[in-house]
């Protein structure tokens, strides 16, 4: 006998959890492709050398990888990011810019799975690749905004800053050179705290400059406030204030603005970043974490082709939000998959069962018909296991007066000889009160 | 530079192939909710001698393997039959039976990519565990059909069998022994012809019974002639033919019986089968093989657990079927995944395009902005490669009189200066017309 046991930082998805994420899977394609996203697919499997690319980073412990039987280097995807990149590569030619894509699937890393991740979990990315514009910056964070509230999740709070006002800042400082260090530490000022930032920063740079900086990341009241700030500390207005000035704009005018936040603290530590950079967080879970991250870089697939590619996108944490959402939820409103049953009362009427079952299936309803003749309380037994509230009744009576007898199962209420229209009627106020 | 090449066996899908690719998946979940069936996932990497079992099979030259960073002997799943078995073994006290299950997902063989075939493809599964009983196994041929119809393809055939007649038959022959050879020769009738068949056969039996085995496997013309004979060969009744002949009024009754032929010449190869199997073949192109194959097996778990979990499935080729899909349609008939696209006439009116945009998505339309003012040949080229029907040219006029302009990028007619509701009506009528 072999121990059916899976690998540490695996799971396996119950119907529930298989449910629960297919749907809220569907909603962001739903919201992706509402604004013109599309969907691709890539391998799961690539060349190595693809997938790392020039290496030496944290990646390449983590990853994946191992010689095939045709004696290739190969490796799981890590991400969907570069896979994107070799793909906007590869197909150039066929494609029009700017392309607008979403990708949903599974990506391996294997990271200590002591800090509650995963070492196979779901990534959600999309971007709008081949134009360098506000307007695709902010249809990411207007599409960051729907989806959430697709999702049905209040209180979401959307922090932002600009790399580019940053790192005219650091040069002001003439400390350029210790930028990506800096931007790192300052990027940890949400876990770690003002005092631990400074405490880095004094590491790196002299105590004044380390102090001028947390100033710089500090927000102020007001979007405009902030942004009046970083303009003064470094240097005055340009290209990346404007760009902040027609994203806030664009916020204004649909009214959405009190969702985000201009947060210079915000950074980002990947250095491939240049333009905005941006977080999301759940106001009444903050200690999560950001569910939902990205901006805008210049070149994306520079390591495969000469095109020059600048994008924005964004990635949402699928894992990391079901279980926020199930933190969140009350219990109630759990869906149930399947509507009815219809019980089994006499195996030799099971046919008659499998035409009912069509006819509520044709209504709309989901809909099964119980296997083998039990005991009407192991039917519903199986049926509340389920989640299923209604179990449809066909007895002898039924059958020769062409009704219907609906059982509410968690209720416990019977309505009994129904027409047709009338059960559908039932089964539809049952499935609205559960 | 590094080259953006893929692995042989692999493909990318841009977005035209993965969204018929996701469009189909959808449509078979809900066929598949529709019945009961839910959803379950498991991870793709497995311990090695979890998916391998006692091994030595033809899977374990295909299965990607390798020794992860921890030192593990794991593999990638080569289908989603041997993961099921041990979610049922490892899961047993969480569920409750019969359990109806599907799993939609990719799998890994390192195939010999000569014949046309994948590494990397999806299979659909659905299998109903712990019960043996007629309607089970009528339910899983009914879901067969109904998915056919829901994919709306016509000129079905689901052809059955089953294997213990055909293993009483093969007893009275006292032939019993070479029952696995038999049924894989016998299995490839409509690939290599009958005489072929013959020869294999009459290598491993006497040529007098060779053509008795020709004589049982060839159907009769009806469905009950064919049972008829097959009993006679197999020498009388039993549990065997009493469950098809229930199969069958199952069929009559839902007056779906034409779409089912009982051939015994379907054994399905994998010795694991032991009652009823079957194979779906399309009318139109009987050349691609089965689109969809299974049958009933007597214990689905053994490697793993005591349970005895005998069940009965099916599987879904889903890139055979799409393949099969591309050639049965005219070209006609392709979905445009975005609606509407909002062209950008000033960037200045940008905010009100992505006014305009939401509008139009709260009436149910996916709807884009051009994210740049390029000339409207150029956007609509854009809007053409991209297959969008519809654009919307919103200028002076139209932002201070409310009112839209909406144009049929294909007829190439305009609607001017409409109200919202008849620009909704127009809308909706292009893309119907579309």
């Amino acid at each position: 006998m072999i121990e059916p046991q899976i690998l540490k930082g695996f799971r396996d998805f119950l119907p529930e959890k298989a449910l629960e994420r297919k749907r809220l899977i569907h909603i962001l394609e739903d919201a992706f492709e509402s604004f013109g996203f599309l969907p691709i697919d890539t391998p799961v499997l690539e060349y190595k050398k693809v997938l790392l690319g020039k290496g030496g980073g944290e990646t390449d412990k983590q990853i994946y990888e191992f010689t095939d039987k045709g004696k290739r280097e190969v490796a799981m995807r890590f991400d969907l990011t570069v896979p994107f990149a070799r793909f906007m590569a590869a197909h150039y030619n066929e494609l029009y810019l700017p392309f607008k894509r979403y990708h949903i699937d599974k990506v391996w890393r294997g990271e200590n799975t002591q800090r509650g991740r995963y070492r196979e979990f779901v990534q959600c990315d999309f971007d709008i690749v081949g134009i360098d514009s506000s307007s695709a910056d902010f249809e990411i964070l207007l599409l960051m905004y729907t989806s959430f509230t697709k999702l049905g999740i209040e209180g979401v709070t959307i922090k932002l800053a600009h790399r580019g006002i940053f790192n005219r800042f650091l040069e002001n400082l003439n400390i350029k050179e210790h930028s990506v260090e800096i931007m790192r530490s300052v990027d940890k000022i949400s876990k770690i705290g003002e005092e631990a930032v400074l405490e880095i920063l004094s590491g790196i740079i002299d105590q004044e400059t380390a102090l001028k900086i947390l100033g710089y990341i500090k927000p102020e009241n007001t979007f405009l406030e902030t942004l009046q700030k970083i303009t003064d500390f470094a240097g005055g207005s340009g290209e990346d204030v404007q760009r902040l000035e027609e994203i806030y704009t664009f916020f204004t005018s649909l009214g959405i603005e009190n969702s985000f936040v201009l947060d210079p603290s915000i950074t980002r530590g990947l250095d491939y970043y240049t333009g905005i950079v941006y977080e999301t967080f759940l106001d009444k879970l903050p200690g999560i974490g950001s569910v939902c991250s990205g901006g805008r870089y210049n070149n994306l697939a520079s390591l495969y082709t000469k095109q020059n590619l600048p994008g924005v996108g964004s990635s949402i944490g699928l894992d990391r939000l079901m279980a926020a959402l199930d933190e969140l939820s009350d219990g109630n409103g759990k869906r149930h998959a399947t509507d009815i049953i219809v019980t089994c009362m006499n195996v030799l009427d099971m046919k008659e069962y499998y035409r009912i079952s069509g006819i509520f299936r044709d209504k709309g309803f989901t809909c099964e018909v119980y296997l083998s003749k039990k005991k009407l309380s192991a039917q519903f037994s199986y049926a509340e296991k389920k989640g299923i509230p209604i179990a449809l009744l066909i007895g002898e009576d039924e059958l020769s007066a062409g009704k219907f007898s609906v059982r509410d199962l968690s209720s416990r209420e019977s309505f009994n000889m129904l027409s047709l229209d009338e059960a559908v009627v039932t089964c539809n106020k049952i499935i609205r009160k559960d």
